[in-house]
């Protein structure tokens, strides 16, 4: 299913060389302010264009197609579109024989008994982040005096991006990084026990991101080799402030009024320049082969605003569902 | 909300000091046979009795109070409870004003406005986890040919987990560890594209449990050091066998056949035997403390079976709802 | 699925000749005022005794499992069960090879490939309404100044309710009716456009219950016959009252500020004492019999109140939802 | 919340006024042969022209935005627009301060404190059903076998449709009807008890119809008038065949193998060319209007095609959800 989040729910649609991709969000609140000049800023921090980022740009466009009036949102279904007008189908036509590894080209032709629309990734393509882009700023402006922050603080292994870049370039391979996210301002009471933990929540739409492969909250992985004593967070007022932060701002699920954070993995781009080896179906053998196309050399660089948006939407439903309240 | 999946859907209910927990199964295939002691091997694996687990000790005696009918599921709502019989309510009346570091006693007032059942965590307990192991043996039955496996592979930092457990004792100090979990047999085509895929669904499922702090598919954070050229597992037949498998068994979302893996953060117990500071509410200070009650040292020694459990539930409502196929 | 609402959502399970049946609702704010003594006067309307009701008495003494604390609810998951006791399986393992003309024998047996627990119904019984019934205390506390009154108003055809049970009782055959609902002192504003209108998810909840064969809001299928100018009800303050009241107090889905009513039809009960004639699975051939057990000549006689729970319930998850609000 | 169906799930968006309306279909099955043209023949059905419609006349022509590809659906979210370009939003203009009796103008401003779309209905337009109707024919493709047909049977009181529409032309004054439906070819088996019957499930679906009213299943109403020895139904073969169908094909929630039908109530069109009372807001006064715009005088002859459009949407989702099976 194509939907995330209870009463802020959102559905994607489209495709990578389809007419257009898009979003709607239902359960929207009526009266934001919203225009389609709003969502350029983190539209435009999507956009490739830097070194190590593919050469195909898009206008990236939003186009509202219903839910919003008089510039404020209705509390109708809010429907956003983006046009697909820089695509090169006949770049994917070749490929159909030889799923390419790292991506979802197999899995997808299994699943979906070769029905799938291949071209460019179809459905399942980084394409459609830019329609969780938009909704995302969507959600921040629900969440009034919440900040979120995402960014790139690790490319390939090394804390200095642009020298990572530069590297990657040089060595003519695609690079992974860590996207560190964090949260402030977010009340104490968001989550739910059990199943809609802040962190069950969360995660569960970070991983609909294409290449992400860990998440980790508070001293995540590190935790696990801490001691009781030097892990818990101290309380150290009435309203709750911690003198450490190894929770990451979660207690039990719920948010507990410090900053929230997280950070993500980014696997490197599948689509590598260098020569890999992939099964040939027609010639039912392995064989050596170059990905074609337009790619980004380091994914992980456009990833931040991606992280940030789904990470909006997620706590904008538990936000707006806090029955305990 | 206290439910979980789609079509094969689960609801607990419950505290730590009630009378009983429980689970319901809401979309249980008709027809699996059934009975309480199929059930008993994996609650046992759950118990505590090993060196670094609590002296509390349940029964864990399941009881089928619908669902299951001459020892076969009916297709109805299947609901398990198991009786609490081992409570100490005096423990916790003490520590109303002094919410525990590490615990979500603290959210838990705020969100429900002190009306929380806070004796044991109430309703957030780990108590629960018996109800997700219970239904774990269900969702297993459901994927036949499907082999979920997790063990504790590292506490405190230390591979050899009983000279961790050993130096814990001695520390008198609480632990962490790390879960991996495999799961074989998994044919090609479970999980969806961006809001389904299978880690978002395993991962919402697995930080359900508390004390998770962190999950990794495949070479996860690793990933994010690694080249595209050596990251990508080349596919080398027909079936989607690949020659390594820094995947995880999972591309674009969607299982591919391979070994699926992933590995998860378990923080110390947050109940350590050492004095520790919090903020006393009614003297309006921070004061050291120590907590009483029964607790493990290493709750990570007694998670991997959850932790096989919500990865069979998780994966059962996918497997079911392949509507791909 | 045998889960019903978003926010505030129940999950029924049990069977007639089970143990126990119960409810969960997930959901449940914290904070209300909740004991077992508060759902006895409507258990007690449920409860057969009077002419023309089954002779099978339950105590339904519903016992909290979960979700109350100190006479409150907690927030977390509110489990009620009620135990059977009062169950006669052998009456029914004749009629495995016949089943019952009106109920569901066949269909069950069937979609459930035998599995279903047969006795009594099995979970398709009218038994579970008792569970639906306690539900409907709470959600009916939820909506504070909202008052719900169900009431028979015509049974067998008559407006005169005891000459219509004496008939009944006279021919030895059952008999339905005529359920009248009425809400006051709903807000405007509650239900959606389209898929969650008031009349969509209160006639989703109210079919629900065995035996219901129609619905009819406001003026209902009399409006067919009528003209627009003389079905229109005309505004004629500020706050939205109308002169009449064809809508029943819905407009677009949503609720208009004055009195909600609908009429709702009950089949007669589909084990009468009447000879019938049905098809034996073992001789196969069409063959005459008579229903044995304890029924009522006149099921709905017992249903207003399960229609007045029901009833909360659905708009309870609507008054909680009011995203628009 | 503006979706519909658990794994066949439709999400509809858009405005009377807008640019576009559509709809997205979650949970599609890949590989149904579908062009936009298949749609042609429903959406026909629905449009205005005959005697009594709208002269508003819109292309209807439906564009596939994603999901599609060579003329198969790929099992990604399907959505598909229409193109509103036949709209006078001047003719609503002036209404804004007399809330139209019938309509949902009061109710929306409240609900949406005065940000909704009023032109023409905004959202709560019958011009959204144009996108049921599409998706209603996916609906109908996915369920090989099954045949359903509403028509209407009654308009104004009277079965003969022309003379009650040539009266109302004659009359000025807009009539209501009768619409009847029924489905052929549903295995045994659809639909399940309590929350998800056959009949609480369709009836969600079909009130979400503007200006429906009623809805009875098999005797419906007049059930509750019968005798149980002469309204159940008997069973007459091995494939459940029964002698009469008063049930409507359906026992306890569940699809029985027989013709399944019931009858919809439709009201008067609201917009009447008739004078009639309302409140004015600027006055406070109670004040006679008369409804400007272009409306059918008998919208119940537009009705059909979206009955069966809703009914096999409704039936998909539970058809494709036998659990039981």
């Amino acid at each position: 299913m194509n939907s995330f989040g209870t009463i802020f729910r959102i559905n994607i649609f489209g495709e990578s060389h389809g007419k257009w991709v898009g979003i709607t969000i239902d359960g929207c609140p009526a009266g934001i302010d919203l225009t389609e000049s709003d969502l350029l800023p983190d539209l435009e921090r999507r956009k490739p264009g830097a070194a190590g980022t593919t050469p195909r740009k898009e206008d990236d466009a939003p186009i509202f197609v219903s839910g919003v009036f008089n510039y404020k949102t209705t509390g109708a279904p809010l429907t956003i579109v983006f046009e697909n007008n820089n695509t090169r189908s006949a770049d994917y036509e070749s490929l159909r024989d030889t799923p390419r590894p790292g991506h979802a080209d197999f899995v997808l032709d299994k699943k979906f008994n070769g029905y799938n629309d291949y071209r460019g990734g179809g459905h399942s393509s980084g394409r459609l982040t830019v329609a969780l882009v938009a909704a995302g700023v969507v959600a921040k402006k629900i969440m009034t005096g919440v900040a979120i922050n995402a960014s790139l603080t690790e490319a390939g292994g090394n804390a200095d991006i642009e020298a990572a870049i530069n590297k990657a370039i040089a060595d003519q391979d695609s690079i992974g990084g860590i996207v560190t996210c964090n949260v402030k301002g977010l009340p104490v009471g968001v989550g739910e026990p059990f199943f809609n933990s802040v962190e069950s929540v969360i995660s569960h739409a970070v991983f609909s991101i294409p290449a992400v492969k860990g998440i980790e909250f508070g001293s995540g992985f590190a935790a696990a080799r801490m001691k009781g004593s030097s892990h818990n967070d101290a309380l150290i007022d009435d309203s709750g402030t911690t003198l450490t932060n190894n929770a990451g701002g979660i207690n039990g699920g719920i948010s507990n009024g410090n900053e929230l954070y997280f950070r993500v993995a980014i696997k490197p781009t599948s689509s590598t320049p260098q020569q890999q080896n992939t099964w040939n179906n027609k010639s039912q053998s392995v064989e050596a082969f170059t990905v074609k196309g337009r790619h980004d050399l380091c994914i992980a660089l456009r990833v931040p605003v991606v992280v940030e948006a789904i990470t909006a939407i997620a706590l904008a439903d538990l936000f707006l569902n806090r029955t305990g309240y």
